[in-house]
């Protein structure tokens, strides 16, 4: 078991305001009762990360706001009235704070608690050296798992809880609309569910990686993919549909794809209202599931599945960069391209980081 | 047992071409094998034979057609092959026939059957004195039903499929949008399963029916809905929300009042797209299911609902028309106004009928 690295002053990715992350000094609080100090390694960025850079949710996040909820570390201290854990530990975080009172809660969906905490977001988040959070937000991970495949928890989690509202069963057909880091994980979360899956993407390079990971890709600018699936499916469609598109002809296509009681997850953000086909929800008995987040036991799935490579998590990342870097890595991700999960490196030292 | 009225020459209501029905010989030939003869009692005008009468399904609907398909009746004549009916028996029908062969059929949904033949729009339907039909879609009304209650069987089945598909537990709260004959149906239907029911409808004449009937009602042109459901549910949420309306605005309220987790049950026909709130789906983890049709289930709950008053039939039929005067009723449908179930009766011997 390693210790984690000391550092003198531990240091912090925060955004400052549209389009700037600083670096600077983070806090380095003793953990209070229930808490617990952690070492982040690696801090994955993702698109509610993006959407923070760009501005977009200025109305949400307070700046100087830490930022980041996709990562792996270590146990550096453990708080009073703490239990089970112990410095070195290896760990994960659910970012996820409810009230426990409100009525989603009090019918035992804390996870979208209408209060909900999102940490990393309404609260401080990972991308920083040291990190104090509730101990009943730790998942456990298995002594030797790769911390950099590890910070693809969180996001695998994401997946396992869209297979699961779907209710992906062994033996059916599954078109994913959207390859990007999320629908390649729901194809993988899904393939490794015994399902058949073919995945809708518009990107070549995007293409490229799914088919590097033996998934079925069809390119919507120039197949006729509902005819592709009849075909695929002897006229009867696919069993279930997962819009990680955000686009409107990604909710189109999910919809017409689908089979008589087909299923379509709704998993991407979509900020204005879409023009949706009803009639087709009508005629064929189709049901449309949204699907936000996740609970424990999706993490814990998601760690199954890649401590045991199920989820090959190194052809998922395309890069890592040091913490003092991370600015670079929103910039390379704003300006799209070929990029899949960028992990942000908190273990430099404070010098290498600030260097 | 009563046997059926003798009829020398029966007559037939025929859809003749827009807005038109001409009264005619109907077909008496014998049933063939497997098929039984019936005598319609009573049949009831819906929305979709209003929809042919308009003249909205003439690309479907090969003219001279016999149409309906809410009814009641009496056996007349067996043909070979069928067992287990006799004349007299007291009947309705499941005017449903399936290839047994499509994708859909041989997973099991053969009611939602991608070449479904509806007995009423793509064959012969019931608005006649003779009717021969599979004795397969039978089924069988207790002795002593009044057949003018039971022709409300076949509606009623609509409503329990829709109660079933969105799973509406004891309870839960219920928001019906759309006070008509199904979705008044549907309101009854929830609430004998235990549940808490609003109905929303801009009627005044249906919203006083509805609350003649016990269910609480909201006008949405002058009530704030979502905020009425906020009060009733403690700000939670209704649990489930049925759209019948067929109405851009329903689609948005039932979207609206639904809780985390909540359930929308889309029973209406909406022939164009829709503008859907993709993101509260997303959000609050909301289902959508699609509602079409019933299966023989449904139809045997339907008979029992109604054989044990738990629907009070005679509160919904607004009135009943001889045969001769079909016309007349189905433009009164058409004009609107103090409108809910109106019942064809063919029992009238020709010469009545024709007077
Ligand atoms: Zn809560
Ligand atoms: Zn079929």
């Amino acid at each position: 078991m390693n210790a984690p690295i000391a550092v003198r002053a531990p240091l912090a990715v925060r955004y400052a305001g549209a389009r700037t992350l600083d670096v600077a000094p983070g806090s380095s609080e003793a953990p209070g009762p229930g808490e617990v100090q952690l070492a982040p390694e690696y801090v994955g960025i993702c698109g509610t990360d993006l959407h923070i850079f760009h501005g977009d949710m200025d109305a949400r996040v307070k700046t100087p706001a830490v930022i980041g909820h996709e990562m792996a570390g270590r146990v550096v201290q453990v708080g009073p009235e703490v239990e089970g854990w112990q410095p070195g530990d290896l760990v994960t975080v659910i970012p996820l704070r409810w009230d426990g009172t409100c009525p989603a809660c009090r019918k035992g969906h804390q996870h979208v608690c209408q209060q909900l905490d999102f940490i990393g977001i309404d609260s401080p988040g990972a991308m920083q050296q040291r990190w104090t959070v509730p101990a009943s937000t730790l998942v456990r991970l298995p002594e030797g798992m790769p911390l950099d495949h590890a910070a693809l928890v969180e996001p695998t989690a994401v997946a396992v809880h869209d297979v699961g509202r779907a209710g992906v069963q062994a033996g059916e057909r599954v078109v994913v609309v959207g390859g990007g880091p999320v629908g390649v994980l729901i194809a993988l979360v899904a393939r490794a569910q015994g399902a058949e899956v073919r995945v809708v993407e518009l990107s070549e390079h995007r293409r490229k990686l799914a088919a590097e990971l033996g998934l079925a890709v069809w390119n919507p600018a120039t197949e006729d993919v509902p005819e592709l699936v009849r075909q695929w499916t002897g006229d009867a469609g696919a069993d279930v549909a997962f819009e990680v598109s955000g686009a409107a002809n990604g909710v189109e296509t999910a919809i017409e794809v689908l089979a008589v009681r087909g299923r379509l997850c709704l998993v991407a953000i979509h900020p204005s209202p879409r023009v949706v086909n009803l009639h087709r929800f009508f005629w064929r008995e189709l049901t449309l599931v949204g699907a936000r987040l996740y609970d424990r036991g999706d993490f814990e799935r998601a760690v199954e599945l890649l401590a045991d490579a199920t989820i090959p998590a190194a052809a998922l990342i395309t890069g890592t960069v040091p913490l003092a870097r991370a600015q670079e890595a929103f910039e390379a991700l704003e300006a799209g391209g070929n990029v899949m999960k960028i992990l942000v490196d908190c273990t430099g030292t404070d010098e290498e980081s600030a260097a």
